[in-house]
């Protein structure tokens, strides 16, 4: 364990709540808190992992800050592998503050970005891919991410980078032995295939990333549609039908024209572009250029006509996302001149709902579905495999000069263990000459 | 303990961040938290006050949710007086989400507003005080409120409600007795004073809380003057010498208008007036309009004028908030015709600006300093003490009908049990008739 400084940092979301958590890390990290706590013997002496009560105090005002609760850990079972504590206080900005200012006061510094998972990286309690997929699982807002990161936390990158590593720690010892051994034979062809495999592979791993790219955008829904057909309606009952669960929480902001949703495990943004256009009246042209903008953005588009009125379609363009709704079919006198592709609801009388709800389900399913790479969980796998698949192609060009060859099957095995953030390149030679032993 | 149904809701803020705090309460909250846990008998058999690591999981996918820490609480130590449980997951809405859907699943419903707090209250954890006391520790924003809530804290509330209480019983003890033994001897003319005292008493509290509602607003401070004389310089300035610690915890929008700064325990708004000008110059006199509506509204006006350029004076009616500064002083050659009250800077060279923190400095400090209410804490209890000093009048007018006086007084005596939500009246009969105890 490295010796460095104390940190603290807010662990939850800056507002008004409950509760809050202050993280503490650092050999001294016991003691800076001690000081800041009115029972300090008490919470000196007090068990590993086990929470306690306590009043955080202000010592030279002689004032207690907040009545909090405290769990302290050591080294060998803390998040950070340092001695942490995690403190307990209200959710509010002031008492948050005073308690951060009264850590500084007492010896801790306020901690950068992420520098808690880079403590736990340094002392070896997790590589970078899984320090990475903590940020990412933070990051999520899809269905797709969440698989990706569940990807890594169930270690089958880590797999996977070891398959494709052996592969090349393999052809590597071929090409050395060659060069020691029989410097006239040519490199067999068997080799030559399984780089071009590899290249195959990581131009794979690549487009789905490509593809994936797209899908990670956060989903938008946008209802449109001609005047009075009901959008609005249609956005208050998406909402109600499944509003996501912690937007029901008190802070949290209910716009107008815009509500996320939790669909099977994506968040969405639902749309009514109704609501664009009525809160710019001023400027009619503006709000509908922006309507335009918002429906060209968007994944799905509910369009939604009203059978009492003259219809009004959808641009062709966007016939892929559109999914058509008729409005009103309570007022059709039974008649139905709807086409076959069409939802026919009523809102008023809570026809169908389900039925739109579950056509907007069907197609974010069909994302959520969508093939995830195996390599690639983020921008920077993606730049690191570009480089690889540029040394593997060195490989190839400089296929009949084994030297050559050997060097660049090596950049590559560095590559790998960029991924998982080993700075320390000793182990790839390790690895490599383990194998190779053969008393040179 | 009643046996309540098990709620859940979201401790923290909602918002991506390390961590999140979901909290479990009633009877069946171990049951059904264990139901969502892959290691469900090590949670079960976990000891109370502990905090382990756990999978949660939705058990029907057979999926992992999140890789969460939990703590179990009996009912003797937990918040509401309950079994309870508390999980710290990741800050990610999607897990949240999950999490509180499959609490839900196995049981579980959300909790209302101030649901858990309510339970405490009802299993006699607190006092209706204290249980106000934890939403005004929550919601305050300024050193005022602070100082509100340190008196319920330390119980000094109870203690003078104790003691005003002592004294409206000992003379309803008084006019009982003379009810009973002397109907013929007029009431003593230092009952009746005692009663002119505590009207006063009350009068003094109501209008202490009169003017702190005026304080408790959040406060502004709106840099004004002419253009060019540095207003956003000085805000930049002001935002970086004390920026709230909290403000700098990512996710905190910083608006280029106005910025919350922490100074001396207050949350308090920093506008620049030219940022209002500036966003929108598409109105020019709107943005003017809203200019004067912010400096009406502030409490602190810092008028910033430029020695290199032509003075415009604060209109006189903000005299009593104004603090003046003149700008550029390095560039002054060493003249210096500005007032006595003024401040001179140089925003460029850094000269002063601890002068111009200061003023505003002085000026919170005597805010905080203002005389508080000792009875009053809330809006509630303002309510309930204009019910007794009504009831104190009705006491003064009915002063020679010995009983319709004694009725108005228990009457005084309710509304004391009202703040302490004793809806139980039992209790101020009991005190009353113990003392009263004449075999009657």
């Amino acid at each position: 364990v490295n010796d460095l400084d104390v940190i603290a940092a807010l662990a939850t979301p800056v507002g008004k709540s409950a509760l809050a958590i202050i993280r503490v890390s650092g050999k001294e990290s016991h003691k800076i808190v001690s000081k800041c706590i009115k029972e300090a013997d008490k919470f000196l002496s007090a068990s590993f992992n086990y929470i306690y009560r306590y009043n955080f105090v202000d010592n030279k005002r002689n004032e207690i800050i907040d009545d909090i609760t405290a769990i302290k850990y050591g080294n060998s079972k803390s998040y950070t592998g340092e001695d942490m504590v995690e403190i307990f206080s209200h959710g509010n900005k002031i008492i948050i503050n005073e308690i951060l200012n009264e850590l500084t006061k007492n010896g801790a510094r306020l901690a950068g970005k992420g520098e808690f998972t880079r403590r736990a990286f340094l002392n070896g309690k997790i590589d970078l891919i899984k320090a990475e997929s903590i940020h990412q699982i933070i990051d999520s807002s899809n269905e797709i991410q969440k698989r990706i990161c569940n990807n890594v936390k169930e270690n089958k990158y880590e797999e996977i980078i070891n398959s494709w590593k052996q592969d090349i720690q393999t052809l590597l010892v071929e090409i050395e032995t060659e060069i020691e051994f029989s410097e006239d034979v040519a490199v067999e062809h068997k080799n030559y295939e399984m780089v071009d495999n590899i290249i195959n592979k990581i131009l794979k791993e690549k487009s789905l990333w490509d593809s994936i790219r797209v899908l990670n955008k956060s989903q938008k829904i946008v209802i449109a549609g001609p005047a009075n057909a009901g959008k609005s309606s249609l956005f208050n009952t998406l909402v109600g039908y499944n509003r996501a669960i912690v937007t029901d929480i008190p802070g949290t902001t209910r716009d107008t024209i815009s509500e996320t949703i939790i669909i099977e495990n994506n968040e969405i943004e639902l749309i009514d572009s109704a609501g664009i256009r009525d809160t710019e009246n001023k400027i009619e042209i503006e709000g509908i250029t922006r309507t335009i903008q918002e429906i060209e953005d968007a994944s799905i588009v509910l369009w939604i006509n009203s059978v009492d009125q003259n219809r009004i379609e959808p641009d062709e363009r966007l016939r892929e996302k559109v999914i058509k709704i008729n409005n009103k079919i309570d007022i059709n006198n039974g008649k139905n001149d709807t086409e076959n592709d069409e939802i026919n609801i009523s809102i008023e009388m809570g026809i169908n709902i389900d039925k739109v709800y579950e056509a907007i389900k069907e197609r974010i399913i069909t994302i959520n579905h969508a093939e995830i790479p195996s390599l690639i969980a983020n921008e920077r796998h993606y730049q690191i495999t570009e480089t690889m698949l540029n040394y593997l192609k060195d490989v190839i060009e400089y296929w009949n000069e084994k030297e050559k060859a050997s060097y660049f099957l090596y950049k590559v095995l560095e590559e790998f263990e960029e991924l998982l953030g080993k700075r320390d390149r000793e182990e790839i030679y390790n690895s490599i000459f383990d194998k190779f032993c053969i008393g040179k």
